[in-house]
């Protein structure tokens, strides 16, 4: 941490403003909490956070924000604007979960446990920026920069974090954002510096297809497409860079009583290092041919050969936020200074898009606790203490890196 | 065909009985191809013929069948007694069509070609059926055994012979039945009697998913599945006794970005030898055991094990009809003597039932030609001479096994 940075939050913490929010940070804890609930129970997976999104932007609407609106993406953005002539300082969290439609989305709560899908990642985030607001009301906040709220579609998987394409490629914010922030899951332990890349591949095993019995000896696509699987479950990679694959979702088939036409399965592909990223995608390709090439051995071809059809659906680029400068050094004094001991690590967020475009980019946590993100036994802690002391590590970030006046 | 047979065929057809039933046969035959389209147009997927089956028993009333009812399992079933004390000889044809509800079951008529889903599976049999009642009550015919007319349910994939089941395992027929014919498709080239046995699976791979980035080195229920089904494809069966296997149908996932929660195949396994059948579904949940083994080995468990939920989705016992017994010679006897050149065949169809009980079963055609079973486009031909001559043969071969006073 540089001491100018420890100086910057001391400031800060030591101020009539920080300590006014922070109290009603803590008065107001149990409506965010229901704001967590609330949001949670409104289904909204990837391409589908339009609900969601309206509900949000209601919710923002006692806050005063200028251009409140849902942009042409799907994104609700909202401007507080600082006292004049300064940057705009981009505060996000993402609208989208991982689970589809007609999943059960009831919050359970046992004791201060709420479990639900996606409570953690990332809507009890969403209510943080709220919660924020309020307290930066209650306190009469003013900060040199103009601070940008943003509740964005697309961070998840198939979204392929097209909300935030947008909104720094496309919509009336892009070229003006110098910092972006994004609260995503509430683990307080990391801030991410670095954006794991991704590549994302639909591979679709056709052909010829035909009776189960009466064909019987036929190439079968399901049998190559397992053996792909199978092989890739096989393939070594270093913990170090962190690279990662999994074969995340399948479907396909014609009847039970059918050798299927068609057979696909969704492969994620990650890494923190470009390079590490490249040969496991080479190793992937690879494999898939060889798989291919397997089954037309093992089986008739009389009928047509298993032949494969690959699409890349999600391309996420790497990227990297100097850890030595203002946005994380501020970040980590802030959170560090509220009782948490912060390292840096790599993921893959919202913050990808803008590391990768140069912007400095940060994720950090929403507070409290949390466990088994995209799992349907998803779980946060809302125990007011570490929940409250956590959501003011974040706004001191946001006053650090926007200014307090 | 043995010497006998074809003596006891060609007395038949020398009767003055046949004579007046083949002559009923084409004077109505108009009636027959309308009994086949207005039981075509009534909707029958399997567990829901109860609308085909009201219809075709009222049909069937004019007949003076005893007991002509339907059976608590949903087969209509009537009885036309014979002189008295001797055998009973079941004909069937079944209800049920592979069409979901809400498919268009419109006729459409192209010259002599009916086109229409089911028109031939197994529509056209049901009227043939009633074509040989109208057929024998005009020619007076008597004969030595009981004649069992029954529309079954239940025949097609998903109904897993349920009909077949009820009435030798459960209804007042039970063990009552000497021999078996079902009348399943035009086609008078094959008389099956071997009946194929089939198991089916629905295998589904558990537990405990995650985010593919965050949770990589966990167990993925994928590459336990994709590990079985790469197993199976290896799995060395004989082709004589036919033998065969197929992984048909897949689904599941969570999203791109997760290690799936859930995933599942359905897996279809069928022999013409029980003891093939029953040493290949030993192999298949063996190696369904050890693809667990074998994932839950290979990544950590911390967060749970993979584990299978195995559904045993159908189960068709194989069975075999002497080809060298009564049933089997007067059918191709009297095949034979009408035109055709059938050659026996192995097939799953309601015989296989009967076949597995040691009761002597065979399936034969309801004549004329036909094709696309089982896809939008079936279509049968209703040409009067090669349908009636068909109709004929089929009537000729029952005649012969029920004993023409």
């Amino acid at each position: 941490m540089t001491a100018q940075a420890e100086s910057i939050i001391r400031t800060i913490m030591a101020s009539e403003a920080y300590g006014k929010a922070y109290a009603t940070l803590a008065a107001e804890h149990d409506r965010t909490v229901e704001d967590i609930v609330a949001l949670t129970q409104i289904a909204a997976p990837s391409f589908q956070e339009e609900t969601r999104a309206r509900t949000f932007l209601a919710m923002a609407e006692a806050h005063g924000l200028k251009q409140l609106e849902i942009d042409a993406e799907g994104n609700v953005t909202g401007l507080r604007p600082g006292i004049g002539n300064g940057p705009l300082v981009c505060v996000a969290a993402h609208l989208d979960t991982v689970f589809p439609a007609g999943t059960d989305l009831t919050v359970r709560r046992e004791g201060t446990r709420l479990c639900a899908p996606g409570v953690g990642d990332d809507t009890r985030s969403l209510a943080v920026l709220l919660a924020w607001l309020r307290a930066m009301d209650a306190a009469g906040v003013q900060t040199r920069a103009d601070l940008l709220f943003v509740a964005d579609v697309g961070e998840e998987g198939p979204g392929d974090l097209r909300g935030m394409r947008h909104l720094f490629q496309k919509g009336p914010y892009k070229d003006r954002i110098s910092a972006f922030i994004t609260v995503d899951s509430p683990d307080m332990e990391h801030i991410a510096t670095g954006g794991v890349g991704s590549k994302r591949y639909r591979v679709t095993f056709n052909r010829p297809g035909g009776h189960s019995y009466g064909a019987f000896g036929l190439v079968n696509p399901m049998f190559a497409m397992a053996d792909a699987v199978t092989r890739l479950g096989r393939v070594s990679v270093p913990a170090n860079p962190r690279t990662t694959y999994s074969a995340s979702v399948t479907g396909g088939g014609t009847s039970i009583n059918s050798i299927p036409n068609s057979v696909w399965t969704d492969f994620d592909l990650r890494s923190e290092s470009p390079a590490e990223l490249a040969r496991l995608e080479a190793t992937f390709l690879d494999l898939l041919a060889q798989s291919v090439a397997a089954e037309n051995a093992a089986r008739s071809t009389r009928n047509g050969a298993v032949a494969t059809e690959i699409v890349k659906t999600g391309d996420r680029p790497a990227g990297h936020t100097d850890e030595t400068g203002d946005l994380a050094q501020l970040a980590h004094a802030a959170i560090d200074a509220h009782g948490f001991h912060p390292s840096f690590e790599t993921s893959s967020t919202d913050a990808n898009i803008p590391m990768s475009l140069g912007i400095p980019a940060i994720k950090i946590g929403s507070g409290g606790s949390g466990g088994r993100a995209h799992s349907l036994e998803e779980w946060i802690d809302v125990t007011p203490e570490p929940s409250i002391r956590g959501m003011a590590a974040g706004l001191a970030t946001v006053l650090a890196v926007a200014g307090l006046v």
